[in-house]
């Protein structure tokens, strides 16, 4: 239950279990229009949804790249490790930062991004997160898009870790370039990104010289009017990509962001009855990062859960090294995997000398889902 | 037998179908272990070997981001669709080019690139090809890398089609960036791609700024200083590679070099037999480029070999779309394939209405063979 790479279901694992066959052909560009018209339901969109063969982080670097020009200044919102990723980015490649920082485990104002768009009005694009995987916050990106939106400015969010888990209406909400991974809530191995682009996204990918090759997005736009990519594509990656986007079709993307929840609750219910302290001041429904209690060595802890239980959790990053440990909850994880993980932390402080009622947490769970 | 995706074993079809395990862990980072260990045995090298989670063209962008700073210059060899990828890069990110061309089909000539040295000794890097994969030529690295090797640029090979089939020496030739893509001779499917760095080409690539984030290599160089990647690579895709390398390894690759050499010899002695000429002056021991005969048409000739005998050849590219056709003989390409490869072009020509005597291209090929 780490923050991906998640679990695959069997029948994507045996869909890269089969033969090459050459990408260019009608087969294939049969299954990338499908791989299109999964990923834009997931997405919630109808914009264009580009796919990589990269990281995550790929997509991150190709939103920078095509959004705003070298010299350009951009607003990025910084509370976390993965949102000092935009940061680092858009230094990399030569454009102004206005930062609009909260400490770590806090959430974005809508009102103070809107305070920075007044104060320059020259911003050409807004770098946000939704669910920070470092803090466990789910950022309210429907508010934020509301104060974009008026703007000149573009709305960027990184949902790598939160698309297909967390609620995320990336027309709805006017995200103008929204950045995702396959290896979290798509249950797809990791390897794909993906870029859902906006028609005015795309017209300040036409206006602006692109410090980019293998990511300029242009190249992109061109094959995807052909069901093709430009560069030679991860076809095993694909495949297992549409076997699992079936699957979320199947059951239908509101339903799981509903259960998702559903599910997130039980759990944050769970662990604040055994006393634990969760991390986020706005919980995202995908991972639930927890303060370890005083006197609990995080390594050990982490250790005994993985060794007794075979349970995996995330530790903390960065500042919060040793302080948290984090649960991810999306793709395949049901009711069940959020019982026995409140049942084996209560186990594991109970061993870890901590004063815990056995049972409480487990039934705090159970109550939730019982609604 | 088109110039990749190649086939894949079965052992590295069925490692991609195993569950996602954590890549930060002990035994996935000897998996990277392994699969460091086997590319310099594949690319002959001491050098680090970064293995990205991209296509061929992503390591050909990094190459091209970390050789050479913005406003510096660089000496590109072009001679077909995949070299003008290195004038093209060069041109995005700011690099001043200076161009040796040469006709389609033919080679470069060592004593030209070191007069364009001499000329430019501001030149900071050297751009080339090992299988020029438009036109089935194999450039001679070697006599290249004597030139180069002396000035202060550093040689940039495009290795992508031609590593692991053609002799290819990367320290003993003094190759200081060699890109490799994973889906040709490497017989691994398509979505990683590697990047042999000399120490000159570290120490370069200290010196300079990088307009580079996910293809900055010294990202990576502190990765592998781990066996550790610096982004999420696609472990199916790593899973697979170590199968295929182990596969490599166990014939070896200055065996692999030789009998691929025979194996080209067979088929060039079977096509000219039959009276077809081939379209590169040097050709490759990888692939295969021919002239389609005056008044055969092209699309038909492919079209009627893919659909009676399964066999599928790619056709031309840019000037030559619609005048040659291109085999490619690489990775599990054996001695009856090539056989085979031959006979069924004897019954297409045939059925074209061309001027072949049956079996004396068999007769030919089979020949080289039998020595």
């Amino acid at each position: 239950m780490t923050p991906g790479p998640t679990e695959v279901p069997e029948s994507a694992l045996l869909g890269m279990a089969r033969q090459m066959s050459h990408h260019r052909t009608p087969e294939f560009r049969k299954l990338l229009a499908e791989a299109q018209a999964g990923l834009k339901h997931v997405l919630a969109t109808q914009n264009d949804v580009a796919i990589l063969t990269s990281s995550g982080t790929g997509a991150m670097e190709a939103a920078v790249v095509n959004a705003v020009p070298r010299g350009g200044k951009a607003l990025v919102l910084e509370s976390g490790k993965f949102a000092e990723r935009w940061r680092k980015l858009c230094e990399v490649f030569g454009i102004e930062v206005v930062r609009y920082e909260v400490p770590w485990g806090e959430a974005f104002q809508a009102d103070e991004v809107a305070r920075r768009l007044e104060q320059h009005p020259d911003i050409a694009a807004v770098f946000t997160t939704l669910l920070e995987t470092s803090t466990g916050v789910g950022h309210d990106i429907e508010a934020i898009g509301r104060v974009v939106g008026p703007s000149p400015a573009l709305l960027v969010v990184d949902g790598i870790s939160g698309v297909g888990v967390m609620e995320c209406r990336t027309d709805a909400w006017g995200i103008d370039l929204l950045a995702v991974g396959s290896q979290k809530a798509l249950m797809t191995p990791p390897g794909l990104a993906f870029l859902a682009i906006s028609p005015a996204a795309w017209r300040r990918i036409e206006s602006i010289q692109r410090p980019a090759f293998y990511f300029d997005l242009m190249a992109y736009r061109k094959a995807l009017a052909d069901s093709d990519t430009p560069y030679t594509p991860a076809i095993p990656l694909v495949r297992a990509l549409v076997e699992s986007l079936r699957k979320i079709q199947a059951v239908g993307i509101e339903r799981i962001w509903a259960e998702s929840r559903r599910l997130a609750q039980a759990l944050r219910a769970g662990v604040e009855t055994l006393g634990l302290r969760l991390a986020a001041a706005r919980p995202a429904d995908g991972m639930t990062a927890v303060f370890l209690p005083e006197g609990v060595d995080g390594r050990a802890f982490l250790q005994r859960l993985e060794g007794r239980f075979g349970l995996k959790f995330a530790g903390g990053q960065g500042p919060w090294k040793g302080r948290i440990f984090r649960i991810a909850h999306m793709g395949l994880v049901d009711e069940l995997d959020i019982v026995s993980t409140v049942a084996a932390l209560e186990l594991a402080l109970a061993e870890a000398g901590q004063n815990v009622k056995l049972g409480t947490g487990v039934a705090a769970a159970s109550r939730v889902l019982a609604q």
